[in-house]
């Protein structure tokens, strides 16, 4: 009984697999500008990202290599390892293999990392010395923070101003590791000033702390903005994932019959989900499981269509699963997948019937993540949690069916800044929400003309 | 350049090495009873502990069998890595070589759980069904919570009352373990209770909440006492660090000049430096550095002599390093070396020379903790961080020298429930703090005769 299956560094993958090579439908649709709503010439991105992460955003190559300096400090903490989850198959009583891959051993304690040091690596070659970026939780502001200060660079992050108050254990992550961490609205940026000078009490939001984050990287020359999921280069870097569980599973003589990660903008789901969609593409017999919270529907009840990326309109035009740039979720814990969009790759893939799509109600998510700590040990984010109960949900359905079911599942990353949701679940204070559908047409009636 | 040196699970120690077979000095004095002050019989402890644990706490043999059900858990995230610090390195321009083993990878996030795991399956094999222990800042208690869960024990934690109230967080981990989690004092004991009547405001402390367990332990037949660290059963459960560090450095065609952990009951200490003690004791040229905080100097200023392990004078009296079982050291962020005692075979081993003992001060320590996060990434318990300061100084004294060093330090857990005390560090309100002569004097007096 072998409970982990690792790999040594050698066997970190050399290349990142591009779907873009491989998309059902053809070629993506062209991102717009969100004013002349014409499509976006690489030049136009160039304020913002590096010549190479603008070339890897629309390459159609299918391998694209990793660099060896990129290689060198994955390696902190990848090859991740891949455990066979006997005592959680225990507990369910299910015929079912279940394979978790698990990503929280990175120092930042995501996946997010896989591709913030990819990020920080080609700014700092083509000579920027600062990132801005924006984090709502601050899993992703972590990550940016570790990867910056690798490669000697400052980092700052606009802090959606209500976490910064609420949840100061991030923010003293991510100044640990040297990045300056700011509460947005922020008085350093038109964007914040102008909020502020309306509402001085503003708690800010997502949105609001993009729109200054990226103001800020286009006015100096020496800085450039960096974003956590929802791009095509962001979910290419997050292919390590897939990749090595490839490999891990052949190890084991398996290979999975779904495969089962959450979506808030899509990185982590893209990470373990493309490769194996590369399979699906090309013949083989996988399903592929994107689960999301009912709070937040955007592939179970959004349209695909094209839409603003940010509630300022200041980001390009893209076509998507939405629910309309104006929607604002409610509160609900696994704060990563707050967002009304989608990765185009993963939206055109549920388009074209490669993926489905999936939607819980966070307090069954819950009771599977306590299900799963008391079994695997781990103890993982609210986010994670949803992939969780989808993979419990399959394994019961296999049990059920008397049948043998092989299922991987991506664990994205530890609670460990998470407790006070664990604590609000024992209590029996967490609220499921269902959106009204007349909420969600209102939000998709303000979609942009184009 | 390979950054981690990996063991795969059949690599795990098949057996703990126990150095009371070849401690230098002859047996280990025999611990007394607290009232009688004779030398205890294992009867006497049977209220306590199960047989099979007390015969470990006594026995002569060199190496011990670690049974297949507790390889089996330990297998959930042993061998730990063993990392070669690169970045520290370059950092420090030294020519010393420094390796880290990295135990914060386990769920509860420590070295804790190699231990707890062993106890409740030695409990649980002679039919006790509840465990009871004490827990300050909480890595203890939440190591027995996610043991007793994998072999399906109750287990229930007397918190001190103001770490309760002041650090939710540990205490929803222990909870999502499915452990209760009791402030103490409480009025569930006699000892609670009587505090509480003359006090009702009590804040707890360590010493208190020992008495609480054990006096559960005692009153109730199917309950048993599970201790974190001082023990001999405990560091003997911790050998599984060195034991899988050797096997890495001869993988790596290394062994290391200095061996390096913080000390504070003596646990982690003991599991990275008790194999290479064994080497040591049989000719070796390797030192071994045991690293206290200076503000509870037990090694570095108490003296060596028998002493009560608790306050309240409940548990036997046993031969050690001691600052008086009165000495209150104040509130430092290492909660984890706030003991007065140590255990007795670290104890002896710096009695006889084996072992060097350092103390440091914590703004120092904290200062290696951000160098060290801001090069290998990791984020560091305060405990551990002072096994870091040592490491750091023992790599600048090499580059003074001129002169190759091999640098081994435990790297016992992670700082992410600890995040408060950075904060602390960054904004310069940590204070160190020298335990004045004449207070050590005092403690002292009221050593038990014996």
């Amino acid at each position: 009984m072998q409970r982990k299956i690792l790999l040594s560094e050698k066997d970190l993958p050399s290349h990142w697999y591009n779907i873009l090579a491989d998309l059902p439908g053809g070629p993506l649709d062209p991102p717009l500008h969100p004013v002349t709503k014409q499509p976006l010439s690489p030049d136009e991105l160039s304020a913002l990202f590096p010549r190479a992460l603008i070339e890897q955003e629309m390459s159609g190559e299918r391998w694209i290599e990793i660099p060896e300096e990129v290689r060198k400090i994955l390696a902190l903490w990848r090859p991740t390892p891949l455990y066979r989850a006997y005592q959680l198959e225990q507990a369910l009583e299910t015929p079912a293999r279940i394979y978790f891959k698990w990503e929280g051993a990175s120092p930042p304690g995501s996946h997010k990392p896989n591709t913030s040091v990819a990020q920080a690596y080609y700014n700092r070659k083509e000579g920027i010395t600062r990132l801005t970026t924006e984090t709502g939780a601050g899993q992703w502001g972590s990550s940016l923070a570790f990867a910056g200060r690798l490669f000697g660079m400052e980092v700052r992050v606009y802090m959606v101003k209500v976490s910064y108050e609420g949840k100061p254990y991030r923010r003293i992550m991510m100044e640990t590791w040297g990045a300056e961490c700011i509460p947005s609205p922020s008085p350093r940026t038109k964007v914040g000033k102008a909020i502020l000078e309306k509402d001085p009490d503003s708690p800010g939001s997502l949105g609001i702390a993009i729109s200054e984050a990226v103001e800020e990287a286009v006015e100096r020359e020496d800085t450039h903005y960096a974003l956590g999921s929802v791009l095509n280069h962001v979910l290419l870097h997050q292919t390590v994932i897939g990749l090595e569980c490839r490999k891990q599973l052949e190890l084991a003589s398996d290979y999975p019959d779904v495969v089962i990660g959450c979506v808030g903008g899509g990185s982590n789901f893209g990470g373990i989900a493309l490769p194996f969609a590369y399979d699906k593409i090309h013949g083989k017999d996988v399903r592929l499981v994107a689960v999301e919270p009912s709070a937040c529907p955007t592939l179970t009840k959004g349209v695909y269509t094209y839409d603003y990326g940010d509630t300022g309109k200041m980001t390009p035009i893209v076509r998507m699963h939405t629910l309309g740039h104006d929607f604002v979720p409610p509160g609900i814990h696994a704060g990563g997948l707050r967002y009304h969009g989608m990765a185009p790759i993963v939206s055109r893939l549920v388009k074209e019937g490669v993926v489905e799509a999936r939607a819980y109600h966070q307090r069954a998510v819950f009771e599977a993540a306590v299900l799963f700590a008391r079994t695997e040990g781990f103890i993982v984010a609210p986010e994670t949690a949803h992939a969780i109960k989808a993979c419990v949900d399959e394994a019961l359905a296999a049990k059920e069916e008397g049948k043998e079911r092989v299922i991987l599942v991506n664990a994205s990353g530890h609670g460990h800044f998470d407790m006070a949701a664990y604590q609000q679940y024992f209590e029996g204070r967490l609220e499921d929400y269902e959106y009204p559908e007349e909420k969600i047409r209102e939000a998709l009636s303000a979609l942009p003309q184009v």
